[in-house]
């Protein structure tokens, strides 16, 4: 998706020397190219929709919001910690330094309900691996893993086998 | 809005004790009344359009994302410090303990583009004011500020003076 690629700024030195961030904020800026992705993203699923779009704080928002309501479904956020008020179930993950934690709510995902689980950029994969046991704890089907950007050589897909990934940019 | 409301979980003594949570998620699990909030935030702008619409980290990005491709305009996040990776102007606000602070990209708002900004809950209306002198600082002009909820008690209007206040959803 060489098109898509136009828009995304590269950032050196973000948030630490040596890393090369890629920003999307050029592409949400550019309404059009922005449609665009949602509308790729959405259209393996137009002809049998998920049950549930899930979306991971905070970016995984802003891809899954526009693709839930695109393909008529639910949304159901995936959270830090602490921020979603009803019964919670938790995740924790590694980070590089220490680690980190997610929490879903308990009436998010019901058994058998196919779950399209959705952030903004795969790196190493571990809160995407954490944010898929907790859709499975639940009783749900994960029927794939979607990022608009994937950075390969971090190899995050390993982490996610459980399901296909699919990513609209890889670096 | 009572059809909207119908949606809206209350959570007791969330976050802590004495405080009437209301909790947003099953309006997103239910894309019909998800999909019907977008479209009465929409409605009044679908003749003349923003240029831009800003949405709050994080759960600002869940209405403001779908609202700017239903408007078929930029979207831009405004979000919490050292989440940006380009050059940012920073607003730092009052909480009941202490102080916080959100960033802009500088490159988000063009001087004289009219800005809608949108978040979830308008309290007491300290992260709108700030998230409204960003803009305004980068030579926008806020056309709106617009929540899906507003709890009326806590009086956050009163610091969202420069431009009308609307919100779907009033306690």
């Amino acid at each position: 998706m060489d098109e898509l690629k136009k828009a995304i700024r590269d950032i050196p030195d973000f948030p630490k020397p040596g890393i090369l961030f890629r920003d999307i904020t050029p592409l949400l800026q550019d309404a059009a190219v922005f449609q665009q992705t949602i509308d790729i993203m959405a259209a393996p699923f137009k002809d049998n929709p998920p049950d549930v779009v899930a979306g991971i704080e905070s970016r995984g928002f802003i891809f899954g919001t526009p693709l839930a309501l695109a393909l008529g479904v639910s949304f159901i956020p995936i959270r830090k910690p602490g921020k979603l008020p009803y019964k919670t179930r938790s995740q924790s993950y590694s980070l590089e330094y220490g680690e980190d934690t997610i929490e879903i709510h308990e009436d998010a995902v019901k058994p058998g309900d196919r779950v399209l689980l959705v952030d903004d950029l795969l790196a190493t994969g571990g809160t995407m691996e954490a944010a898929g046991k907790l859709v499975q704890e639940l009783g749900g089907e994960i029927v794939e893993y979607l990022f608009a950007i994937e950075l390969a050589f971090l190899n995050g897909k390993d982490k996610l086998k459980s399901a296909p990934v699919r990513s609209l940019m890889v670096y």
